[in-house]
């Protein structure tokens, strides 16, 4: 059996101790023994405070010290200066684990940042897991082990049974606001948790603990900023090898939303477009909007039924079924038309006016003949060409197919879904059936879509599997890292050059360029000018011998004037290549998930059209491939209005060969760039005509 | 007083005769009778029916010839084939108005539209109005009269007291699951209206009742084909003109969903991208979900509060507020940093580690200081940094607030909006006292953004005016329409051409190359050949006679191989321009709307990225600058990383020119383009470098 988490005492404690316990439940001292005595929790409660001798039945302990035993867990509802003391005295006493609540620290200044700094270094010398500080606490809501001072506990009503959702996020006050919501849709609960400062105990160890734990089979999560980037990645592949789901919500969508958090918490939001592609990567939802990733978590108890993107739609209405089908496409699913033979099934019992193609309209007269429901239903459930049927029927008419649907779910793997806007009775019955309910279609299309594409990914998981196998040989840095130096190394992993030499004299710089053959490119070759143009180091297209030797002098002197004390290699001639299009290859270090490739097409409408795609390290051809499908421009290389074809297949090889080599150099680059690249006509493969290196 | 509305009788009708009237609450003769009665409809309610002495504890006559008087609407709950005899019956009758609610007209194949266009041409040569086929029936709320078989009114609780809100859509599906949300919310009706198959009164007429009726100050449609373009916008411009609020819901938003929608109405989905632009232009919100719609028309009690688009949050957590202002910020509203002095009031109630820029935090403290929220929202109040405040405080913390909030809101004119994910008690208190309250950040950012964008237009309502002064010169088309003659009617309006000729002789071309300047471009000029490009008919670059000699006869032998019945005129002889930007300025003939003006930056990527702005006719300056600016490509125009900046000013002056042109050639034309609008640096103008007219 797998040793027991640190987290363990902290989450899913034995015994827990008040220390500044009140027996008024409105304070933060009483609201959680209000809760664990209300709530019906089975363990010690040790409420502490010399003050009184009784709260809410129990009896109050004068001091820690006087404890019969250590707690698991000790609350601090304490102001932050009494809170390191108090901390010395939980080791002391063998205490396992401390939620601070007080808040005063990182979040407030410099003395609250140094306040912290203190006692972060103080847990370090001790085996103490401590939460906080500026946290609202915990609660375990199969266990209602409650160590919070959320009133929420209070408005929202208590699940009756066990629940396999947990909630994790960065603020208080969003856990309070998400739980909330998620109960009145009926989710229930396991864990409950905000994590402050994350002082000493970091988001990414919540997450590790909830992918281990036996009753969390869903996460939500709200992040502001994450602080363990390989520690999270890892706890997000175990979700995912466990078929667990990992729903997240990141602020700081806008610049002014980022702005906001970063006074917040003291800390910069990550690149927006990052996260989106770590999340994807990583089998993750990404939601943005509460109500959103509640219902999500709510899908989430369907997960275990067959679905993918490719969406049936049955209605009553031909207008609701076009409505339908423009949110779902809009979101990204696919309503395809029906086979025929199945569109013929279905004609049978659907009269002239209705539609079969998908959507299907049923139209209302579908209450006459309710054997064709179970028909068409059944046969929807048997059709290769969908993977997930949607039935829209408001209120009676829902009603009237609800033992049918119920039937065909409980003999058929394939998820359907109902929406009704009206107010059916069978609602619960469905849910129990297999069939989740929504009432209304925005808030089911916003919900349905990222868990169908989510099934839908869950079937190809090859960046994870990609990601076990890397391990990259490592590579050395040359000392001196200029473009031909750069372009060296590049090739040596499989990015393909141009044809290209380093001349120091205007003969050999003839030479080259006679070898090479006419056109010709000149550029100043340094590691210390990185923008050649500015520095008037650049020449294009020469046509004969007496063109390169005046360019090789002009690029000389104009770099030298330019840069006086630069380092100068000599100059590079370089055959002028021609080709379908030039792309942007781009490897940055991503402050929270490492190194990250960024592709687009070169040139300034793709910067302004933020045109680009990125992924995670390491991308290999088939990711690669996929990188330029989401590029808007693509077709640019696909023979779009009748331009050539370009080598698609080249750049896919070029940018996975450009990964490995930047794996290869690991920690040592903080940047690698190839712009452009040029990607020829098909067949005619693809060349660096810049690359640049940054070391870390 | 302005004479009543023709459709006053089918809409606010005084008797009611029911034709195929059943004692069955649950059959559609039985429905709208058991509506009359249950709910109070105070007017003369006339079943009809042989069979039957009486229905629902009223007469039943046995034929409309029976009756003592002639109603003022009489509905047909009979199959298509028995609708025409009896319209006969009720003209003969004298009655005024006829809902129609059979199906198997042009919905269902070429019979039922022959039994369509028969019963137009009938209906076409009496006084009659007649609604539908395939209707669903109307409902007006105030006087309760109910012709509909909707069962809606059955679920949906009914309103207490008198509405303002209408609802008119295209679909009665549509129609009462609308409805339904809409009452959940507690918005107040005055008709509910659905249209079918408009065979004799279109949307467009309902709207113009709707705009003159007034009980009706709010309207939310729902669209999937309008036929009567410019009775549309006459009727929307009247409901801008009375400051009443048009919500427009336009199915078809993605191609699938317009597909859908074709084979349900055998109609063609408008171009979505002209009807944004035309609901801009004519003040209405365009809504997108039903759940917003109604949301919009709840919020629409408010539109009297002074408000736009520049907003302060509240909250008493820095991660909502962030969470709100990326919401916010991402559906174009902004979120401005506060001006120091206010946020030095601020910051007198405020303690350190909340924040006062904006998003406001004034954390949980408030509660122990209530003094200050009253001092805090009176300085928000009558701030001019700021249009609306929104303020987020959960259940409880939103209680202890309403009544300063209520008080203030009382005091000063501006729009405060409150968000409780909580369960607050006040709600009801606080919508009363003029505080529209959102119980999830999602669905308030939603319905908050256009209302506050709706405010911020209706200040600026320059192309309705525009649009009432211009009455254009009509222009007769020339005979011949080749580039040079195309150029030359666009110059007399104003749009700048280039300098250039027509040659008919290589010495001509020579003479005028050298009166132009050189370099020049050669160009076969017909008006058979569009694509000159791929007719061989152009030549860049020329630098001497001896190239203008040469591509002369290159040109024109080309041209005439590629199209030897072409009429050429002649070789244009043009300088060879260059500049720094090229626009794209287009007009197009939209089958609803009318000439419709379309301006991008040239090029494939303009297409591939959809980067371009629509609006109907006329374009003055002012608009041309606003669809500019709304280009993402816009900055390549204003000196973009280094570029030069481009000569706004006369790109705005040539687009408004062309918008001249196209309005004085009138009905003659089906599309104008001057492609590319060459612009040069600024201060040095712009003009055509190519253009087309083609006749209608």
């Amino acid at each position: 059996m797998r040793p027991k988490h640190r987290l363990e005492p902290l989450l899913n404690p034995a015994a827990i101790a008040i220390v500044g316990a009140s027996s008024n439940p409105a304070r933060i001292g009483g609201m959680p023994i209000a809760h664990l005595t209300k709530f019906g929790y089975a363990g010690q409660i040790y409420p502490i405070n010399p003050k009184y001798r009784e709260v809410f039945g129990l009896r109050c302990w004068p001091d820690i010290e006087a404890l019969p035993a250590a707690p698991d867990l000790v609350v601090l509802a304490l102001a932050a200066p009494d809170v390191l003391p108090m901390l010395r005295r939980c080791a002391a006493k063998g205490v396992r684990a401390v939620i601070v609540y007080a808040a005063g620290f990182a979040e407030e200044g410099e003395k609250g940042a140094a306040l912290q700094a203190e006692l972060q270094a103080y847990v370090a010398t001790t085996d103490l897991v401590v939460a906080g500080p500026n946290a609202m606490g915990f609660a375990n809501l199969n266990s209602q082990a409650h160590t919070s001072f959320a009133s929420v506990f209070n408005t929202a009503p208590m699940q009756a049974g066990r629940g396999s959702v947990s909630l994790l996020t960065q603020s208080g006050n969003v856990c309070a606001a998400v739980y909330a919501i998620a109960r009145r849709l009926g989710v229930d609960f396991s864990h409950f948790i905000n994590t402050g400062n994350e002082a000493c105990v970091d988001f990414a160890q919540y997450l590790e603990y909830l992918a281990q734990d036996a009753a969390t089979e869903v996460c939500m999560g709200y992040i502001e900023e994450l602080r363990d980037g390989p520690r999270f990645i890892a706890a997000a592949e175990e979700f995912a090898r466990q078929g667990k789901l990992l729903i997240l919500y990141k602020a700081g969508e806008t610049d002014k939303g980022s702005e906001a958090v970063r006074s917040h918490t003291s800390a910069l939001a990550g690149d927006r477009a990052i996260y989106q592609a770590a999340f994807r990567q990583l089998d993750i939802i990404q939601a943005h909007d509460f109500v959103q990733m509640a219902q999500l978590a709510h899908l989430a108890g369907y997960r275990h039924r067959s679905a993918g993107k490719r969406v049936a739609i049955i209605t009553i209405s031909g207008a609701l079924g076009a409505i339908l089908a423009d949110k779902f496409i809009a979101a990204g699913l696919e309503v395809p038309t029906l086979p025929q033979a199945l569109q013929d099934q279905l004609r049978a019992g659907i009269p002239d006016y209705g539609m079969v193609t998908n959507p299907v309209d049923v139209t209302g007269n579908v209450v006459n003949d309710p054997g064709f429901v179970r028909t068409a239903m059944r046969a929807l459930a048997q059709s290769d060409a969908v993977d997930c049927v949607v039935i829209y029927a408001p209120g009676y008419l829902l009603d009237r197919m609800a033992d049918d649907l119920c039937a065909v779910s409980a003999q058929y793997p394939r998820l359907f879904v109902a929406i009704d806007t009206g107010a059916a009775q069978t609602r619960e019955q469905l849910r129990a059936g297999g069939v989740p309910v929504f009432e209304d279609i925005g808030v089911a299309s916003a919900a349905l879509a990222p868990f169908l594409l989510w099934q839908e990914r869950r079937r190809h998981k090859r960046w994870r599997a990609l990601r076990a196998q890397a391990a990259p040989q490592h590579q050395a840095l040359p000392a001196v890292l200029d473009e031909y130096t750069t372009k060296q190394l590049l090739a040596r992993h499989g990015v393909p050059g141009a044809g290209e030499r380093v001349a120091t004299t205007a003969d050999e710089a003839v030479a080259a360029a006679q070898a090479l053959g006419y056109p010709v490119v000149l550029k100043v070759c340094s590691p210390d000018i990185a923008h050649k143009t500015e520095a008037g180091g650049v020449r294009l297209r020469l046509q004969d011998a007496a063109q390169v030797r005046q360019a090789f002098d002009e690029v000389l002197s104009s770099a030298r004037r330019y840069a006086p004390a630069a380092r100068i290699d000599g100059v590079l001639v370089a055959r002028m290549e021609a080709g379908v299009a030039e792309l942007i290859v781009g490897a940055t270090r991503d402050p929270v998930f490492g190194m990250t490739l960024t592709v687009g097409l070169g040139g300034v409408l793709t910067e302004l059209y933020q045109d680009v795609s990125h992924r995670l390290l390491p991308v290999d051809e088939a990711i690669a491939r996929e990188m330029l499908q989401e590029l808007k421009a693509y077709p640019l290389l696909t023979g779009y209005r009748g331009r050539p074809h370009a080598d698609v297949d080249a750049a896919c090889a070029a940018i996975a060969a450009f990964s490995c080599a930047v794996l290869a150099l690991g920690a040592q680059v903080a940047e690698a760039e190839v712009n452009p690249l040029l990607v020829r006509q098909q067949g005619q493969g693809v060349c660096m005509l810049d690359a640049l290196l940054i070391p870390a």
